[in-house]
C-alpha cells in the first residue's frame, strides 16, 4: 500500500501538469489500472463496513458514504473491463470476455447486493447491514471465483 | 493489492459469521486499519480522477461518484486519528497528537481542496478538474509530509 500512494500522488501532480493533453484514451494498460483503483477502492470501502459490522470500529458515520460509494463504483465496473483489456498487469480472465453475459450477470448481481447493503446501511440495523455484507462478500467471490486469477 | 483483496473478503465473511458479537470497539489496531483502509479508498477514486484528467480513460461517468467519495471520506478521516493509535503498524507520525491543531488544519485544507474538485467536477470543465485535483494532490502531499512516516 506505501507503494501504491507514492504512485498515485505521483500520477495525481502529473496530472495537473498534463491536464487536458490530448492522449488516446482507454488504451489497455490505462483501462486495466482504472478497474485496479476502482476495485482497490471497493475493497477499502467495503472493508470498513466490516469493521463496524464486526463492532471493531464504532465509526458509523462512514457507513452510509462507504455502502453508497461501492454501488456507485461497481454500477460504473462494466465499461472498465472493455474487449482488448485480457493482457498484460491483469488478473482478469479470459473468460470474461468469451462468456460476457455471464460476467455481466455476475456483476449485476453484486450490484444488487451492494444495493441491498446501502438500503440495509440507511436502515441502521447492524444485524441487517452485516447479513448484506455477508451476501456482497458471496457475491464478490463468486465473480472473483469464475473470473479472476486466484491469488498466489 | 491481491494480498488485501483475499484479506478483504476473508474480513467480509467473517464479519457475516460474528456480526453483532460484542467486542470491544476502536482498539488502536482495528482504529489504524480503518484509517488504511479510508485512505486506501481515497487513493482509488483520486488516481481514478487522475486517469481521466490525463484523458488516459474517458469513463466520465465515475468523476462525480470518485470526488464526492474523496470529499465523504476525509470528512469522516479525522476520527480515525485517535489518541492511543500512534503506535503499531502505522506511518502516522506522532506529530499528529503532539501538534494536533496543526493536524486537523492541515486536514481542514485538504476536505477543502476536494470539495473544489466536487465542484469542479460537477461542472465538468477537464482543465478545472485538473487544476482543483492538482490542488489536492499538493495538500495530501504537504499533510503526508508533516504528519507521514515517508515511503522507503
Amino acid at each position: 500500500m506505501q507503494h501504491f500512494v507514492r504512485i498515485a500522488l505521483a500520477a495525481i501532480l502529473t496530472a495537473a501538469v498534463v491536464g487536458g493533453a490530448a492522449s488516446a484514451a482507454n488504451a489497455p494498460e490505462h483501462v486495466i489500472k482504472y478497474r485496479q483503483n476502482l476495485m482497490k477502492a471497493v475493497g477499502g470501502h467495503i472493508s470498513n463496513v466490516a469493521l463496524l459490522v464486526k463492532g471493531q470500529v464504532d465509526f458509523s458515520g462512514g457507513l452510509g458514504t462507504d455502502s453508497q460509494a461501492i454501488v456507485d463504483l461497481l454500477k460504473n465496473a462494466g465499461i472498465a473491463f472493455p474487449e482488448g483489456t485480457a493482457e498484460g498487469k491483469t488478473k482478469a480472465k479470459p473468460e470474461i470476455w468469451q462468456d460476457r453475459a455471464k460476467f455481466d450477470a455476475a456483476l449485476e448481481d453484486t450490484i444488487g447486493k451492494a444495493e441491498a447493503l446501502a438500503v440495509a446501511a440507511a436502515g441502521g440495523d447492524m444485524a441487517a447491514v452485516g447479513a448484506a455484507l455477508g451476501a456482497l462478500g458471496k457475491s464478490c467471490g463468486a465473480c472473483h471465483k469464475s473470473f479472476r486469477i486466484k491469488d498466489e
